[in-house]
């Protein structure tokens, strides 16, 4: 248990490294950031600064030297860079769960190897191999690279007529997963908590609505039966504790209406705070934020109950963010903004939650 | 109004700074803080930093150029300082709004002259001075230098029998007032703000409960009747439009009971944030730090609506916060650590806030 005035090292700058720092110091604790981009939003709000590439191993020792633990905010830190954190420091969540989401053909065979249901799938290495995934699980599928995507990056829905060797080589002949479209109903999350000595805590399971790919808005709780919401959180604590982590994980699903009758298929996972928690900032007595700085400070997670009967978070995204006087304004509106310095179309640029009571 | 990615200058390193930084960051504003004491805590959280002394003039001009709006988070700045900030960029709160409240007599006539009560008081500026007051007021007095008193020093309570001459040398033969005691049922405060053009918003009354001359625990709304509420808000407004104010104002009132009727006498004012609006951090839509960030930057006010049916607030003093680890595991509990490197006695750590719904 790291006491009040510790390090906590966070790996990316972006504006969850920033809300991340910002629960951290309401606790007493240090934000160290690691970035390679100069005017990253988090870095204005940490105590201490390393502006340095993701391999570049000096930095990155001392960096680990000169922290308690080692985070991060995104996916997609290489396992090199990983692995030298870890010769200095703990690194949480450990780099075994990073290494299970970063590669989304690992990743299904992790959930399946628990029971637990995603969509039908097929590794797809090359042209060839992707029209025999095709012909397993037929064109109603979306052909995604392994690694590196999202917001809808690095994926492409393929079309009835279309050249399949064309649809490979739009994602640039990486190594790719061919995954079946699932007839959801709705896409939901489950944002949790697991501690240092296997405590789990998790928010109301939200509903998720994308607009081009990109989340714009998430109500919690989800309407969805009880039942399915109780199943929800178990699979998301069966995959938390069969990675051993720590810390805040996010783990999206698809709702599948069969009669009356849901049924729950695991689309991705997040091993980081995810963006369809921000509503716990202003919504919940413990923010995501805060709640994943406890868990991998080693401390006890803290109440992860809901204010209000109903909370909504809307993203802003690109120009959205203009209304931000309007949204000032707004009675009961929490408005965040994340201090990027440019604003560009897909850009998320920040956030309003809005908390209903009755 | 300034726009997000504005900077906001803080002068002061303190909690109170600090909560302003962190507060400013979610709506996309940078903190400067400028102190003299080099690991305060503000430091910690903010965008740029100054390390200077309040009277290094070259220092106060670049911080000033620096940023696009001056705050501060203690009303003893030097009026010298004042000046040469206003030169430069607005300063908000303005530094009359200062100079009425660093002087305890200034103040009390500031309060009368608006036909607001105060406890009966007389100059002291010398021992003859304090004799000629004691015959006016009795010796059911305290005798308080008129300036940088705060959490019970620079204060003396005369006692029966007690040599004048002597009372007036304990505080350094500095110019005093005499203030007649007042025998209160309660202290309460109000915590309000007033926007750049005018909007006034005041939060519920809170009643405060001192040991040893510092604020030990707020509990908000105070158990006073409506009506005095009502007057006690009123009064916070009166005393914010006739100083032109701009940001948070804190008046701390005495509550004496007169038969059924209750009564309010004006103690003290506090041009900025204040301990006792600290439950507003968790207990209330805006928090007291937002609702000054939003005032100075020429922003509109934000909700001030109170969270469930009672809020409490303890300070967490000296050795207080060794309780953490208990605090950190307590069902709701709010914890906040001000990330102060050393413990010492009557040092205020950190608070905790608790919500009750019913």
């Amino acid at each position: 248990m790291l006491a009040p005035g510790a390090t906590i090292g966070i790996l990316g700058g972006g504006q969850l490294a920033r809300m991340l720092a910002l629960a951290g110091a309401r606790l007493g604790l240090k934000a160290h950031v690691f970035s390679p981009v100069a005017d990253d939003p988090a870095f204005d709000v940490c105590a201490a600064r390393t502006q340095a590439d993701f391999d570049d191993e000096a930095a990155l020792a001392e960096f680990a030297e000169a922290v308690d633990v080692v985070t991060y905010e995104f996916e997609n830190v290489p396992a090199r860079t990983a692995h030298v954190l870890e010769a200095h420091r703990p690194v949480r969540p450990n780099p075994r769960a990073l290494a299970l989401t970063q590669d989304r053909l690992i990743e299904k065979q992790f959930v399946q190897s628990l029971g637990i249901a995603t969509a039908d799938f097929a590794a797809v290495d090359n042209a060839g191999a992707l029209a025999r995934a095709v012909a397993q699980l037929g064109r109603n599928s979306i052909l995604k690279t392994r690694r590196l995507g999202y917001d809808g990056k690095g994926q492409t829905q393929l079309r009835d007529g279309g050249d399949l060797a064309v649809a490979f080589r739009t994602l640039g002949g990486a190594p790719c997963i061919l995954e079946s479209v699932v007839p959801f109903e709705k896409e939901v999350s489950v944002v949790a908590a697991r501690g240092l000595h296997g405590e789990f805590r998790a928010y109301d399971v939200s509903e998720n609505l994308h607009e081009q790919h990109i989340l714009a808005k998430t109500i919690a709780p989800a309407e969805i039966a009880d039942e399915t919401a109780t199943q929800a959180i178990d699979i998301a604590r069966r995959l938390a504790e069969a990675a051993d982590y720590v810390g805040v994980i996010a783990v999206e699903m698809f709702v599948v209406r069969d009669g009356d009758r849901e049924t729950l298929i695991v689309n991705e996972i997040a091993p980081r705070v995810h963006n369809s928690g921000h509503w716990t900032l202003d919504g919940a007595l413990t923010s995501q934020f805060e709640q994943h700085m406890r868990a991998v400070a080693g401390w006890p997670l803290g109440a992860a109950r809901r204010h209000g009967r109903r909370v909504e978070m809307r993203n802003l995204i690109g120009d959205d963010v203009d209304a931000w006087p309007e949204l000032a304004r707004e009675d009961g509106a929490c408005l965040h903004l994340y201090g990027k310095k440019e604003t560009r179309a897909g850009r998320k640029m920040g956030h309003v939650t809005r908390v209903f009571s009755d």
